[in-house]
């Protein structure tokens, strides 16, 4: 099947709010013209845009079928809109993916636990003639990293940040789209199942066995290369945080295979403590200057290469005060900073833009030759 | 199968040497007396002893059948010797471990290509009846690490290291020989294919998924905890090194899901870059006091603790000259230092027994009660 063209009904059943359902909300946000529902009995009867205040007018229903009733908008495809910590479909959820496989909608999922490894599911599946996509399924062929990533003719940069879901992706978008409209030549490499979910491409990398991870960076780096060209720019996705309890691991394996000439710091300006359900709550977030030093000093021995800009996340500030955070990023790092999201990317496509150098500018056609 | 009363035969065709086939010169070195015989036809009727410098009279043959045939010595096992970079099992291998099989052999294997999943040798199993062991084949229900591993009532230490295959797992084996003989109650928890050999237990940390490798190690100290009681010593095997190009990531998600109370530092006193084959010459070898501030660095986020003494491998260098090293490394770092091969681990044994504290010590069973 084709993720650029599915129709999507969601399944984010008890669950479907802006942090509580990360897929869901990320698939509204960049193609909403392509989900035609959300089931969540919780809340059926409401719209997508009341819940999440993006999304408008897509309804939210309270079963399988009646998503598949909704007038006018068949879905393509049922996306699992969750992705618990643990990764795990939750087990009452395998009935309704089974109707809906025979109800004709190819299946694509994020989690950790493949749908095509449910045998319930890769027989209803067979039987429908359906497509299952996991998007966490890794490649089989990684190679450990030989860090030939230092040597890739592309701009390299990495989103990195102070913990999870702190807009690694949300800011490597949003530059993306302002390098785009600067005239740069740009490809955004996605790490993780939702990237991969908006992009059609990539690896999910905390889905690889250990010992791949920088394998697995190495070769996205190598893939974008190819397809942004010599002198293009290859922004990758980052995950998690070098501090992080459960997944630095992942984080430090994607730095140092990645091997980038320039990071993006992300930052939320309203995060004391590395956030999950207060599991992780005895680890005080790093400054801003004290996680720029971390990422710089992991990655020096390898490649000495410069945080050269902040990704404020502010979405749960005042304006007003969101832009006195940006400020104050700002002077504290001597760094140009910005909410890409509130305030736009310009600041960091800038800074990647003097860092990159002409070679990464869209060149005008050469002149026709005489035959 | 029972691992600690298997008797082996070695297949190590066309690479049995010290460095070329770590998993069998690691079953040579710790349990040579269930070593019945190593298959490599390009050395046959040499001894292991001529090609390792230990392991006796063992001999080393052209073929399973001659291992099979060796008289008076049957094996009950084959275990496959090499440990590749890639993990990988050699195609032409593969008619070799099924004849094992079908000669009543049970198969041992720490690659990352498991044996069971290669259907020739798992047709072949099923067929003969024999066990298949995949030493690096993690739990299936492991968790994200929730951090609890720093409330255990046990003193954790973990081998950390400035490379791959630099004693780590060596250094930590003489330690718990060591505080054994000092009359401490001591756990080793083995996170590799070797260590898991040859002690029966423990998770293959390298082959876990990427976002489950801290809560591994994680499992790995509660499990630790529980088997040597409250105020005992589990001794974690360090994987990697935090500037390892490839394996960087496996080393961070480790020291972060152990949480170590204290760190053992091993390094080669006579490497200068990150060694493998020339791919990683790029990388220079940290100073013991550079790796000592970056793990150091690295845990302090979450929990402060120290390197507390210096392992030394010194193999390449004749005696004077080792102890020499071992007097720098203690010079430049302020800690105890040794070669726990070559000059007893006993520095170290001291080191971390004054961390531990009393409680760590075997204490004589209390006096019998009148009934």
């Amino acid at each position: 099947m084709d993720l650029s063209r599915a129709r999507y009904l969601i399944l984010a059943e008890g669950s479907f709010s802006l942090h509580g359902a990360k897929t869901a909300s990320s698939a509204i946000r960049y193609f909403p013209e392509r989900v035609t529902a959300v089931i969540d009995s919780t809340q059926a009867g409401r719209t997508v845009g009341e819940v999440l205040g993006f999304g408008g007018e897509i309804p939210i229903v309270a079963s399988l079928e009646d998503g598949l009733a909704v007038t006018g908008d068949r879905p393509t495809a049922l996306l699992i809109g969750v992705a618990p910590r643990s990764g795990r479909l939750p087990a009452d959820w395998i009935p309704v993916v089974v109707r809906a496989a025979e109800a004709g909608l190819d299946l694509v999922s994020g989690l950790h636990d493949f749908l095509a490894d449910i045998p319930a599911i890769r027989a209803a599946a067979e039987r429908s003639g359906v497509a299952i996509v996991d998007l966490r399924r890794p490649p089989t062929d990684l190679p450990v990293s030989t860090a030939r990533a230092r040597e890739v003719d592309a701009f390299t940069v990495l989103t990195v940040g102070t913990d999870c879901n702190i807009g690694k992706m949300t800011a490597a978008l949003e530059i993306r789209r302002g390098l785009e409209q600067a005239g740069a030549r740009v490809v955004f490499a996605p790490t993780g199942q939702t990237g991969i979910l908006i992009e059609g491409w990539g690896i999910a990398v905390d889905a690889v066995v250990s010992d791949f991870v920088a394998g697995a960076a190495e070769r996205l780096v190598l893939e974008g290369a190819k397809r942004v060209g010599p002198g293009g720019i290859v922004l990758v996705e980052g995950q998690g945080s070098l501090i992080h309890p459960g997944y630095s691991g992942v984080t430090l394996g994607l730095l140092h295979g990645t091997l980038p000439r320039a990071m993006i710091l992300c930052h939320d300006a309203t995060r004391t403590r590395i956030r999950s359900d207060g599991v992780y709550d005895f680890v005080r977030m790093s400054t801003l200057t004290e996680a720029i030093r971390m990422n710089e000093a992991m990655l020096e021995p390898l490649r000495p290469a410069r945080v050269i800009g902040i990704a404020l996340k502010t979405a749960e500030l005042p304006e007003a005060e969101a832009r006195r955070a940006v400020q104050r990023a700002a002077e504290e790092t001597g760094l140009p900073a910005t909410d890409p999201v509130r305030f736009g990317p310009e600041p960091l496509v800038r800074a990647i833009l003097e860092a990159a150098g002409p070679a990464a500018m869209v060149r005008p056609a050469p002149a026709a030759q005489p035959a």
